[in-house]
């Protein structure tokens, strides 16, 4: 029928690089948009292969939809094609202008279409369950330390701690390390005392990053460390039985000797 | 008994819903206290809530002592938690308008009331006993760089090295790799030599930093990695005495015989 | 024949030990070249050395490709000195005068004579396959951060982000954590929401950056750390035939009996 | 004997914690030296205490000479407190006046006589054969980057690359991530290309790195993950040989009967 000749269609590997190559082109063509030189040169033509690109992707998704139904939206990386060319089909206009710089993300379904490339993600979204709990902790930290900071610090003037908003922003800085020397020195003119601070959050911070980061590691591990399976103790079992079945013979033996 | 339904309420998951939510609430009140906006607006307000919070954590934290008497002291989250409120009940005044400011710590409470937290957080701790050799050695290197920092450059005028203290404070910088380079070209003004003590700082403390890391992923990893436990020797022992015991009865039969 | 004794001469420990002393002393030569003073005293010595080593360089790769024909090019560290010194020998004037600062690189060399850099190096090459997909995506991640980026800030008229190329230069300082926080407030002062793009940009380049690091890691694991092989299971069939041969020996026995 | 009990004298415990309070004390003299106050205070008394300790630490060391002879230097800490007290024993005047503040080097003794210390150095040291490889390719590398550099940039007038010596320093900075992309946009200026140099040598030297940081870990891994030891196959053979006798035993029995 149709839809299972749809199916094959849109599963064929054909099909499957003519989409990857689309994709490819796209991506290229909006990088080329956001130079001014290419831009004035060759706008019209660029507009119009990411329109064509566009018609094509939704196209493609149509015929999927019209080919799995329902089931199509089992498959997360569906979903996430969906969503992707979703975002790409809403009118950018206004305020939401900002949409039209996530054209781009359409070149993400690369990600789905390479199977390599899947893997990996697939492999990197299932070791976030495991990092939620000391995410939280760390998300927690930092807001602990965002309120104690604009309590301390807010006085100051220093924009980096005037509001809640600005110290979060300035801690999670902190937190990468980089710059934090220079926000303490500028604290330390009006507030002396600021390194106590400093020092106390970077050590808790750090440290629960380091292990947040270890968590990351040891779940990784335990799925690529291939360590021996233990010899089936069933067979030393066996083994063990077999031994005594013998020792009775034997005792029976002698007994009749 | 009083007592024992104490205990029970206070330990019901009902109870302990309760009092996250408080807390959660709690720490939100003492988020939007810090932005002036909201304070202006519903300061008295926030300020109620806060009060109202704190009362509802002291009667729980009454109710648990007078539930499990001296026990209560036994369990160091309990400890933790009565650290939290008192330090919220002593009179934030004058010198110590500091601790208004460490009221949020009771959002730490949540870690104490989340399972999960409450996990990830015992591993932290109980990862730092491995720790304190390789901390204890990183302290010192960073007191005799200080000191000889100091020596060297205390001369120089710069602030970053005048005294101890700031010296100590401009190491540890130096230790996160923080904007070291600026420190040590700013020196190298006056002392060209400046570049050896960096050098030679640098890579001792990073290494040591690098092995104070490494021993916290290995003690991690051996709790983490699986790894089959050594089938029991005891198995393969009465395996081996089985057959000797075996051989004996045959060596008897054979003289029999 | 001529052929065998070539090969001979140029595998023999003395000659590789006089290979590795000229490229040690070229390497010398070309470092004191940069150097005004020395370049401005020895000058004409420092190039006839240069052009000595280049000369002999030129002869032992000769004399090797003499010796073995084209299996010469089957070792990748042949065709790793062949490229070496061909740079070399092109006549570096006008547009290619780069390629004189590029002879240091015949210091390379040294890791193809010394075998334990060897061993290190062909470590460290086999470790890249693994990392393809990974690269693939962080490329991936950092191209479609740069089109997103110069979209969102390109009209600041801020050097960095001018155009594709700046762009991708200054995120790929901010996957490195460089003073990040400098080009975050230098444009939030007219695009306040930029910390929105930062914060994910950051969270997810340095989530896949540690995931990409995990894989090298594991790889490198699985060749490194010695797990013990799982006892040769033949060994105990073995065992239990033994014994199974035994049991029916006895049975025998007892028939007889 | 006098030795034996001299050598009984200075391995005794209470002895040892003698020498440990003097190391600390005198750690901290040196440190409140740097204070100008308390030198201006207590400037004779801190320079008495440090005379004395000096001498408790040379009389220590001679007394464990005489007790153990030329045994003393088989002991690394040993030659390493040796060493130490040597330096501080060389009058630091003129030139040497760097000398005097390398006396808080002997803090580090600290490490020698705290045993948990002790075993965490030895760890370290180690560790370090199995980094000469890469350590001596990393050294390599910056040397490499650093002529290529100083041939590029030389001519930019700036100050980071005039030389090889401060080209070398400039790349270490680089490639401790610390400010490079300033570096790089500093010279960008007069050399728009400077950005390949600096994208080649950050991913060849970051991924350098790392591999010398995971063979830290791996040879740290390998000592410290438990793996299970293979059950001995002596053990195994044992029971074969055993079963085999039997069989033996029993064949034998047979041909009787």
């Amino acid at each position: 029928m149709a839809r299972a000749r749809t199916g094959q269609l849109v599963e064929s590997n054909r099909f499957q690089m003519f989409i990857v190559g689309v994709i490819v082109i796209n991506a290229i063509t909006l990088g080329a948009e956001t130079s001014t030189v290419l831009e004035a040169k060759f706008g019209p033509l660029l507009t119009t292969i990411d329109h064509l690109a566009l018609a094509i992707f939704t196209a493609e998704l149509a015929a999927r939809l019209y080919a799995f139904g329902w089931k199509f939206f089992k498959d997360p990386w569906n979903v996430f094609d969906f969503i992707i060319v979703g975002i790409a089909l809403i009118p950018a206009a206004g305020p939401l202008s900002v949409l039209r710089s996530l054209r781009i993300l359409r070149a993400l379904r690369l990600v789905a279409m390479v199977p390599s490339m899947r893997r990996v993600v697939t492999a990197l979204v299932r070791s976030i369950p495991g990092l939620v709990s000391l995410s939280g902790l760390l998300v927690l930290l930092v807001y602990i330390g965002g309120v104690i900071a604009s309590n301390l610090f807010g006085d100051t003037g220093d924009p980096r701690f005037t509001g809640l908003g600005p110290t979060l922003l300035t801690l999670f800085q902190i937190t990468t390390g980089d710059g934090w020397s220079d926000v303490m020195r500028d604290l330390m003119v009006q507030k002396p005392y600021a390194w106590i601070f400093f020092l106390i959050y970077l050590l808790v911070g750090t440290f629960t990053m380091l292990n947040l980061f270890i968590a990351v590691v040891c779940s990784a591990m335990q799925e690529e460390v291939t360590v021996p399976a233990p010899r089936s103790a069933s067979h030393d079992d066996l083994l063990l039985q077999e031994v005594r079945a013998l020792k009775e013979e034997v005792r029976a033996m002698r007994q009749n000797a």
